[in-house]
């Protein structure tokens, strides 16, 4: 190695720990292993064009192991990539470009949020995946538009992680072979040596599930480093994967200990370290031939661009529409599906949501020809198969319909991968109650308000004979609670239609929750629907009683509604149908007031799901007919009747509530006479 | 195979094909394709005691496909282990004991709950990990109190799923030679093929992990599947998977096809597979040639446990103070902790709940000495490591400490498998945030009503420079709303201990979330918390405001009475610490309404969670300080403050909704003036 290389490194160690010292909280750990590996990686190979993070062609890299951003923030610095010595200096400070962990949108090239463990190996498995797809799509002879690499470092946890076996095995059922991962294997977790729960041979594994696997025995061995990634490159069937002996905390008092892993070095460390490592600049300052170095190597970067621009100007001479048709699903933008007629008109039947979010779905891929997705070993169940649009394989990959397998939680962070590479628009379905299996996932999806698409069926007791285990009760309210996740519950045809509409809006992820069986159609339901909330089978005059619920209790709800009032007849009972809490929330307070008025105190709130998801509506008077129990293994008729969603019992529930609010309003006026 | 044993497989089959077919609802390829695994494993090889499910030296049988649930009925029914025909006949109805898939609790012998892919894998080397801890405890030279085999059979969903990778590792590094995974290879998942989704060599994959790996290429070949099994016992070092290559819906007209999966046969399907097999027998009989065939082998089976009974005999004469630890441990029951004088004594300082966590941890592993656990790589974060209590390795499994490595889906599973095995008091741990990564196993911790202690720290914003990722949100309402579920969020050392002593009442799982930072002790703490919710700082008479919070937000609750009272000398306030919502919930009506009075309306709810776990007791007169954004990366301090959470945005909460009441009710009296 030459000496300005060895000198450039150090500079990166130096940079990050004094990055994290001065934060006084952060990773030394990986930074210090792992710099040879960045710089091998950011000067010899990756191909970005440092002044615009946008260039859709650029290389991917995914720093899997997020906690290790000191690293990544001061490649970024040294590379000219737009982060400044300042916002080193702001590192995990309040509104800084340098948070904690990387977050997408907080900072130029941070391709995805990471330090949950193992959800960037299998985001970078998405970008991969993502590239084959339009590659296969747009690409003609000579004239390649999306060509690019994914690169992703990951360390032992992300290693240990259940998710990054998932997404492992299906890249290498996929051969993406433009994946590369390297594997920071420095032998240390946080509870000590890996030994102590970690023996398992990585590169065996990865050789099980159809990778190649390179060596680099020194991890300081950059040219090493740099000839693996070129043999990686060199494989074009399979995904490699690069493991690279490293030392946590290189060149520190700590060094190959789990000390280095998570806290900061201290000023002593800093200064052994700049000691250690023959480094002498002042503190965040880069010595005048390293910058020239950089801005060499960064100006070097730039030709990438450059080459592909010019693919681009004759790709569009040559093939004009294919041209827009690819300018046109990079904007990423669904159509307005508000404005599509047939989307909304469904036969008066029953219908299970499921079924009609089916037919939709298989519409939405004649309309939307970037559509692509798949379901986690269940599409003949959640019914999201694309009839005749292909099934993508490592032979096939202009099939859109992705065969996930039995792995939800490696499928939802691949499908957070397709949405950030941009150019497609994806969704992933499984049983609703499997959620919970990726449930860090979808929370991610939500942190980066990606436009991914969940299509989760089987949702309630409805489910019937399966049982407990199958049959989701507090899954609502979990996804519900989520910031940014919206989710919608339809209770038929058209509000699915709604629900779609809104989902595809592009503003955040969305869950869309159908039944496995049948429901009625409403002849009050349609774009009002796009409220969130709404009024679906109003009474003359302000309500006595409000019946509130959503999806397959919307039924019981308009059946109490009947029962009550017949045996009431002046009563006023109102039916609000909210198919979408988030979005009644995001609604006018002058609308939601017009739905649920603040002075109307009797109402109940009915859903098959936690009582949870209800309180803020049905306040301290209502009553709740909903699910705070697990269910049972029956046909699931007997178990609507067994937990209680039966008109009878609402109407029971109703009387209630109504008898309390009126003794309560008797003893008030009681007690204002005394 | 003798005719007899041909026949024998066949009555299994058909037997579970016609309870499916019964039910109109069900899973037959599975049973149909594995009926001769089930059939050498239970004829030649289980150790269990047909007429005494509690039998504690038994082998433990996991269903990992939970799916082929009429497998494990059918088997069970044939081998006289307390299946009848009429409980085939009620497959997947009300009440009966054969729900859709196998649940702990509803039939004897079923170990575990299963469907979920993937969790009857992990729970499987739970039992085992557990037999090698109770085995290194007790068993002394010829005197094996604790000494058998785990079985667990599974397909190729579980091994699809990244717990059972994380499990799978886990059993290598610890080198359970008792586990013994069967490996149902049929080629077939619901969406088809498997190699549409899933080439990977799942063999060589377990060779990496550290397994012994068996072939039987022949699923129908009793002696070759026995054979392994025998070679699997052999291996004194490693796990054993065995592969069995079987045909999914054997022997009907849909065989080698997913058709067969998961619908059933059809009565024509039915007769088909009986003239197939050249069985006769009417519907849900046995012929008598095979009645007496399992009588035999039934009765046989019975021996282990007189073999075990005198191994008892000799051990109790010769170690009777072990026999008697052995047989506490089996009880299983933990001592009564609110007895425990020293845990309810903190000193006056601030301290991180966390720590104090800690510290009862500590204290609780010697008043409990068959509690064990650890965590998913954080021990030295989440202070959950027991001090001189050794840690478990493959030499070490006297070692009570567990390092899961960053596993916290298998932990969880595992954690399950220790709690169902019976003789220990398992815990675990990870950052709150992560429990994301269990979700479903902690929901099956919760449908088994398991004993499990969940130790999750890090519990909010409070986590600072990490970041959003790091930082629970909507964590708490998502496990607050899992039924059975206990979430305990204390604001002291006493509040900890109220939690530790609730949480180990044996009443099911729990959770006990501490903080990162430091938090004041308050006066008022104590045994009251053991309610679950209390008046930890009242006002004379009945309080105009009430403010409820839990673990962090107490101190702002307490700091913004004061203020709101310096402010307003009339106003009365209550300050409610409400650690458990399960705990209240369980309170007489008399009790909550005495904490909680329904007139009351002015209630602000203050905590860093999501507001969804509030709305019940806030209502829609309440006022919510609470986190439904995500949060940033910055020092806490800063965080809690501009999210809010200070005593004067309190206050200004609390006048505004002062302010609405008073409004509404002039508005009232108003309109009830005309």
């Amino acid at each position: 190695m030459e000496k300005i290389e060895r000198q450039a490194i150090s500079a990166i160690r130096v940079l990050a720990a004094e990055t994290v010292q001065k934060a006084n909280s952060g990773h030394p750990g990986l930074p210090l292993g792992a710099a040879p590996v960045g710089y091998a990686l950011f000067s010899k190979h990756l191909r970005v064009s440092p002044k615009n993070p946008s260039f859709f062609n650029r290389d991917r890299f995914v720093l899997s192991a997020g906690h290790g951003s000191a690293l990544l923030y001061t490649l970024f610095h040294v590379f000219n990539m737009g982060v400044t010595k300042e916002d080193l200096m702001g590192f995990r400070q309040l509104k800084t470009r340098t948070p904690g962990h990387p977050e997408y949108g907080h900072t130029p090239f941070v391709e995805t949020t990471t330090g949950p463990l193992g959800q960037g190996y299998a985001n970078a498995v998405g970008f991969a995946l993502a590239e084959t797809m339009l590659a296969a799509k747009f690409n003609k002879p000579g004239l390649d538009l999306v060509d690019h690499y994914t690169y992703a470092l990951c360390g032992d946890g992300c290693m240990q992680e259940g998710i990054s076996y998932e997404a492992g095995s299906l890249a290498g059922t996929w051969g993406l072979n433009k994946l590369i991962v390297i594997y920071d294997s420095n032998g240390i977790t946080i509870e000590g040596d890996t030994d102590l729960a970690f023996t398992e041979d990585v590169a065996k594994r990865h050789e099980a599930m159809g990778w190649q696997v390179l060596n680099v025995d020194d991890g300081e061995d950059t040219e090493a480093i740099s000839a693996a990634i070129t043999l990686a490159k060199k494989d074009l069937n399979r995904p490699s994967l690069i493991v690279v002996r490293t030392v946590i905390g290189y060149g520190s008092p700590k060094a190959g200990t789990a000390d280095s892993h998570g806290a900061p070095l201290g000023e002593d460390g800093v200064k052994a370290l700049k000691k250690a490592l023959g480094y002498t600049a002042k503190p965040f300052e880069l010595p005048p031939d390293l910058v020239k170095h950089y801005a060499e190597l960064s100006a070097d970067m730039a030709k990438y661009e450059n080459e592909w621009n010019r693919t681009v100007k004759s790709y569009k001479t040559k093939y004009p529409a294919e041209y827009e048709e690819f300018t046109a699903w990079v904007r990423g933008k669904a159509p307005e599906l508000a404005d599509v007629p047939e989307l909304w008109k469904w036969p008066d039947k029953p219908e299970a949501t499921r079924n009609t979010s089916g037919v939709i779905l298989n519409k939405l891929s004649d309309l939307i020809p970037n559509l692509v997705g798949g379901s986690a070993d269940l599409s003949p169940s959640n019914k999201t198969y694309m009839k005749d649009k292909g099934d993508y394989g490592w032979q096939t990959p202009e099939g859109r319909n992705l065969h996930f397998g039995v792995r939800e939680h490696a499928m939802a962070a691949i499908t957070n991968g397709l949405a950030l590479h941009g150019g497609l628009i994806p969704f992933c379905a499984t049983f609703f109650v499997f959620s919970d299996y990726m449930k860090n996932a979808m929370r991610l999806s939500a942190l980066m308000r990606l436009p991914v698409l969940y299509v989760m069926t089987h949702d309630s007791i409805g489910v019937g004979e399966d049982g407990p285990t199958h049959q989701p009760v507090e899954q609502l309210v979990a996804l519900r609670s989520i910031p940014n996740m919206r989710v919608f519950r339809p209770c038929d045809g058209r509000e699915t239609a709604a629900a779609y509409a809104a989902a595809l809006s592009g503003k955040g992820p969305a869950c869309i929750i159908g039944t496995r069986q049948n429901l009625p159609p409403y002849k009050g339901t349609g774009k009002d629907a796009l409220a969130g909330g709404y009024i679906l089978d109003d009474c003359a005059d302000v309500p006595n009683l409000i019946l509130m619920a959503s999806g397959s209790e919307v039924e019981v709800a308009v059946k109490a509604k009947q029962l009550i009032v017949a045996a009431n007849p002046g009563l006023r009972v109102r039916v609000v149908s909210m198919p979408c809490m988030e979005l009644f929330e995001e609604q006018t307070q002058k609308y939601r007031e017009s739905v649920l008025p603040s002075g109307v105190r009797a109402r109940i709130a009915i859903e098959a799901g936690s009582s949870y998801s209800w309180g803020k509506y049905a306040g301290l008077d209502g009553g709740y007919v909903c699910m705070d129990t697990f269910g049972a293994s029956a046909p699931a008729e007997q178990l609507f009747t067994i937990y209680g969603f039966t008109p009878e019992n609402v109407a029971a529930v109703a009387k209630k509530v109504l008898r309390n609010l009126s003794k309560a309003e008797k003893s008030e006026n009681g007690s204002a006479d005394v």
